[in-house]
């Protein structure tokens, strides 16, 4: 009998979600866009719907051992999302034990960041490790930290929010009310706020000086910067500067392995990894200079994701 | 029959050693300088008689478990110390071995501030944590991390070098080489360099205008802030508000209960608990806003690194 997990990825835009047999093989994956829901209630009884469809439609026989999910402002004690931004539902959601209800299952929720690190530890390049940093570059910057072979959760389960350090103290606005965030530099949208900047300050041609603020795309600025475009390039550098020099930090607290940079971003390979490395070991503390690795995930893109929420699932049955 | 522990603090000036009943009651304490010893062999031996001779002074039957050291850059995985700037003894230095072979007892090394943070977790006020931060404030800024109940040695063991984290990325040059770190501006040195910049930016008279840089101390700024000296309590601001914008960067790493501080600056009280405080809450992500307590250490001062070296034992045993 095939031991299955059911790993969910509730994003703003849409929730994707997949059946992953133990060895990380991805049996069946779907989505659906996560704003048709307003009310949570409405969303859970969608949900479990299609979950029994989905493995009523699985041939072989299996064993459902849990469900996993990855959430923004997902508390992994309590199984709820707190007064995540991106949704629409407001105030504490107690999303597992809604879930769990309908389909009489174990259901584990943390945050999309922590299940990618999970994901990453049980089926990405960390197999072996005990200490790294995950690192998720979308439209944020989300992290997950693990020490001693565990995910730092924290006191109250909201550890790995790391997007929200200070860079500059009176810096760039950010989402969260605060000022100077990394993420604010270090996201595919930091990244366009800093080509944006970039037009004001430079007096260099670019191919982006024909674009509106709001028509500018991660995609276009990678494009121009392979073009060789110098300001597109100028951008990761500063980019991966900010990165670099708030890894080296982050390096004093855990003393990781590897550090795991995924996601957008990440794609754009050198562009990104050159400058962050060049400038996490220059503003490294002597005993870690050249010691700690700075890779590529090993998830694959598209299913990774769906991947470390049904890690979740494993991780806790150990 | 009494279960022992003997802990050491290595400092630069000196070194302390203690018998330290599991309970936490301290039997006996001693202490002598540590640059009388260029060699660490003939350092070695001399430690080892003198602890042969405490123990054979005890008149209660007794069993000696095992040995702990604190010293800086103290490497917990190999029981080594490693290129220590305040130490005589270069290179690498495989104390906990050298220790082991004269006196057959299991020798357990790390860093200071892990120390005090295992000491914390063991007979101060950390007790029922399982996820807290320590920081040692003296001539430099230490620190311990504790997550899911464990201290964070990470992948090499020298994790939880806070105190070289950057706050100012072309900032006050730091004996690590490195430029801005936290601790150039967040210990009892720290402290004096604000001062000092402030006599030369600030018109406001002081007390402290009749000092040379090199006479000054944190004491006299202390009892100058006691006294109403404006001068010295905005350096006590500006040191608060540095380690507080800095601690909010650390609780999105680990998200503690509780942060303790120890040592010199941490017994100016207020004068350095409000401002780092208040500010820590100002630069504190949302979800955790009003959740992290800033503590006082409740390990007495003068035994606090004898019984977090001591307690090393006790945490390995278990």
């Amino acid at each position: 009998m095939q031991k299955l997990a059911i790993g969910i990825d509730i994003g703003g835009t849409s929730v994707k979600y997949g059946v992953v047999h133990e060895n990380g093989e991805v049996k069946l994956k779907e989505s659906f866009p996560t704003k048709d829901f307003s009310d949570v209630d409405q969303f859970v009884n969608y949900l479990s719907e299609r979950i029994k469809l989905s493995l009523a439609g699985l041939q072989s026989d299996h064993e459902l051992i849990g469900v996993g999910i990855g959430a923004p402002n997902g508390n992994y004690y309590n199984g709820t999302i707190e007064h995540a931004p991106n949704l629409k539902w407001s105030g504490i959601v107690p999303l597992a034990d809604l879930l769990t209800k309908k389909i009489n299952i174990p259901v584990y929720l943390t945050n999309d960041a922590n299940a990618a690190a999970i994901g990453e530890m049980t089926y990405g390049g960390a197999k072996n490790m005990k200490n790294f940093i995950m690192i998720t570059l979308g439209t944020g910057l989300g992290s997950g930290f693990v020490a001693n072979g565990q995910i730092i959760l924290g006191h109250d389960g909201f550890a790995g929010e790391f997007g929200h350090t200070t860079v500059f103290h009176d810096g760039r606005e950010c989402g969260c009310g605060k000022r100077g965030c990394l993420e604010t530099y270090v996201s595919a949208t930091g990244l366009k706020r800093t080509v944006v900047k970039l037009l004001s300050k430079a007096r260099i041609d670019s191919v982006l000086r024909d674009y509106s603020y709001n028509s500018i795309t991660s995609e276009q600025i990678y494009k121009a910067a392979m073009n060789g475009d110098q300001l597109a390039i100028d951008a990761f550098d500063f980019t991966g500067k900010i990165l670099g020099m708030k890894l080296a930090d982050a390096i004093t607290i855990v003393s990781p392995e590897a550090i795991f940079l995924f996601g957008g971003l990440a794609n754009a390979g050198k562009l990104i990894f050159e400058p962050t490395k060049k400038y996490m070991e220059e503003y490294n503390f002597p005993i870690y200079k050249n010691k700690v690795k700075l890779l590529s995930s090993l998830l694959p893109e598209n299913e990774a994701a769906i991947l470390g929420a049904a890690a979740l699932v494993w991780n806790t049955e150990k």
